[in-house]
């Protein structure tokens, strides 16, 4: 009875979706879940008339899979994934493959690669982003692990795939950990897009005193620009929903912002390889922030004050908040791009930028016209060091330069608070100066722990140190 | 022969200045060193005519002792001290003390003070602050491990210890990890006020166009006020060092700085503990984007720059430029507050904040003028939450905004990168914000994710979905 393509564990939203996902194109599909009755709930719902089919035990999935079977787990993250993996080895035939389609750390997933590789098993560990509307009819796949692994689940995973321009939104990516990894950035550009629309409604909400309504307009053609988008698009739905009372609904929703883990895994990622994501770590901190809803309550007693009324041009300044949105976006993806190098590097990924950007243009939540260009930058050039050196972004930025500085000058002086623009500003600010004020730095470090510095007169690896102090 | 009050081990210029420093103060000492030869440096040199001896065997070292033995070791933090530890252990009694006054991780120094307790040994991992100079004349010292150990150890480390108004910079911090936690949001701090300072650094010189001499006055005359501090005093000391060329030592120096770990632990600790710690990560970021010079390089051939001429009243400038750092200063210091709360509270440290000022204000690198401040105000109210809600602070910033976004917008319009002054802001501003913009993040998440919401109108703990697409 050893027909079906896939087994899937796990009947969660996103994986009941992936089920149906699979079967719509063409391939049979055996389903687990350890509680029984969301088994039954699922095959009476929604793959009612689907040839899916249901296994109550882990040797019945097994039995019920084709050689060499191919099984994908979508269940939380972290020590439920190491269990499934070790209740399943001693069912399975060498060969077979664990497809891990979870938010897996990726330590854990180049540590389950190796492992597997080690006993004679197949594993990939994919990120899936897209949520379930995703999952269901198109996600974005970022699939590393086992690349032997790979030409067997390759036709599956491309088929279920968002598509642009008939390519597949799944791509190899690398690697042990690189799915999950290229998955966590992913995440965390999300957590950095999702901040700098948050930015931008504040100054348009607070700062202009625009109404939810002309909110959404502009957010609407925002979307058919240079920031055309999946999150603009849901931005200016949201702006259009209304509560039950009329008033809109976004005003009701408490501002304390949960997170899931890996945008902070990126941050500390950056800060591990020495790369300066600052954009994604400040909006990590703006979460961690908003979080701290009562001492806010407090300090703003302390601290009591009225947003200035607006005088100016309203059109002019949101042309202005548009650039400075896009040219922040611009440095947020070149640093999380830098981020991935710096990995690629260190783990021997050998990641390709291009198919990356190919993977993320469609079926995820950063999804975006955006992605195209990056993806034409690494076309034009696949060894492009820096997506700040392409034309293309190095003319969108110089353009952008002069709202992206007077947006941040107004929303000081109104006194609302921009921590992804500011940041972005000032990463350009100093990545785009052969010299920085490091050098006092040095000086101080030399001064008052003798760490010694380089000369920029003198060969690198020469160190000197002086005595600085006047005392003596 | 067991005479000595203190066996030291290590003698790098830490080391052998902290021996000096305890023999000044009438203690008997008895040093090791791994290498034999920097025994004999030692002992002919700096320690020539003191009553220092020397041990050539760790069982010598131990024999040499009065019991309690209280050993303390002055090396390289990570492996070598565990490989210390295990040398020393067959060699001791029950009771015996360690004291680790290295850089030690905390997690590290959690770990030793419950190994060596279950032993029957006692164990300080005391943070040391000051440097060379510190070490040899008063440092500041942040003891922590096991309580029962203390009162064995305190006279002598007190009395080494720099002294502020007859009190001694060195206070019980708490149990295990405490003392190199704090220890390391000290040198987190002082990542911040050094990147500060750097910043202030470059606008004074690239944004208005000051000789050194000049900066030198004005970091001299902020010494005398609310700035007034080690680092702002050795960064005037800087500015008048001239190279042999009779040119301003400074502007030699390679513009890419080094760090030691400690910064960037207390990022990755801020980050853990959802504290948004946000100046010292932006400090920490600024050293690593500072070290990618051959990329800046490069990207300042893509985006020329011209900085414009001042045309402003430096007087003035210089006056809002004071208050931005000090406003600045502030937010980092409450910001390294807050994360020692949460630490304090999840290790359960019951840290005393108006110690850790107290034992701040002199020795370490980071003393100051301001540590008095933040000592009174813990004096008036032992339980204080947060420093921005101490009247003097709030006063302090209050006064300080104008001066402090003015520069702010003056740097954005230069192109002159300020990313700690801007991120302290940001802070700021969504700090003493009741409402922030993070109802949008909820609302985008429930969207996508259907990761549900909480209500302002409605108890915590309920949560609410919405649909929100306009599709269906």
């Amino acid at each position: 009875m050893a027909t079906a393509d896939i087994g899937l564990i796990g009947l969660g939203v996103m994986g009941q979706n992936l089920a149906l996902n699979i079967h719509d194109h063409g391939y049979g599909v055996v389903v687990y879940n350890r509680t029984p009755t969301k088994i039954e709930e699922f095959l009476s719902g929604s793959a009612k008339d689907t040839s899916i089919t249901a296994a109550h035990t882990l040797e019945a999935l097994v039995d019920g899979l084709a050689s060499p079977r191919r099984i994908i787990l979508m269940i939380q993250a972290g020590d439920p994934v190491d269990t499934t993996i070790a209740a399943l080895l001693p069912l399975l035939d060498q060969g077979d493959i664990i497809i891990d389609g979870g938010n897996s750390h990726f330590p854990d997933t180049i540590r389950r690669t190796k492992a597997l590789a080690a006993d004679g098993f197949g594993f990939i560990g994919a990120g899936i982003s897209g949520g379930e509307e995703g999952a269901r009819h198109g996600p974005s796949i970022m699939p590393g692990g086992n690349p032997d692994s790979w030409p067997a689940v390759q036709p599956i995973l491309q088929s279920i795939s968002a598509h642009v321009d008939g390519e597949p939104c799944c791509q190899w990516i690398g690697e042990g950990g690189a799915g999950h990894y290229v998955k966590m950035v992913h995440n965390g550009i999300e957590y950095g897009d999702m901040q700098l629309i948050a930015e931008a409604y504040q100054l348009m909400h607070l700062g202009l005193g625009m109404t939810h309504q002309e909110m959404q307009a502009t957010f609407q053609q925002w979307n058919k620009g240079k920031l055309s988008s999946y999150l603009i698009e849901i931005t200016a739905d949201i702006m259009g929903v209304n509560d039950t009372d009329g008033e809109p609904l976004l005003e009701k929703i408490r501002d304390t912002a949960g997170q899931k883990g890996t945008g902070l895994w990126t941050a500390m990622s950056a800060l591990e390889h020495g790369m300066p994501v600052t954009l994604i770590s400040e909006a990590v901190f703006a979460r961690c922030l908003s979080a701290l809803k009562t001492s806010r309550i407090e300090t703003s007693k302390h601290y009591p004050h009225q947003i200035p009324e607006f005088t100016g041009d309203r059109e002019v300044f949101l042309n202005q908040l548009c650039d400075a949105l896009y040219a922040s976006k611009i440095i947020s993806y070149a640093q999380g791009f830098m981020l991935m190098q710096s990995a690629s590097h260190a783990y021997q990924w050998h990641l390709d930028y291009g198919n990356i950007a190919l993977t993320w243009r469609g079926g995820c939540i950063i999804r975006s016209q955006f992605l195209n260009d990056i993806k034409r930058a690494y076309d034009k050039k696949p060894q492009l060091d820096n997506l700040l050196w392409d034309d293309f972004f190095v003319d969108a930025v110089t353009q952008s330069l002069s709202g992206w500085r007077t947006t941040i000058q107004s929303a000081v002086a109104m006194g609302l608070p921009i921590p992804a623009f500011s940041s972005a500003l000032s990463f350009f600010d100093s990545y785009r100066s052969a010299k920085t004020s490091a050098n006092l730095l040095q000086a101080q470090r030399d001064y008052f722990g003798a760490h010694t510095y380089e000369r920029i007169d003198q060969p690198r690896g020469e160190f000197f140190h002086s005595q600085w102090s006047q005392d003596t």
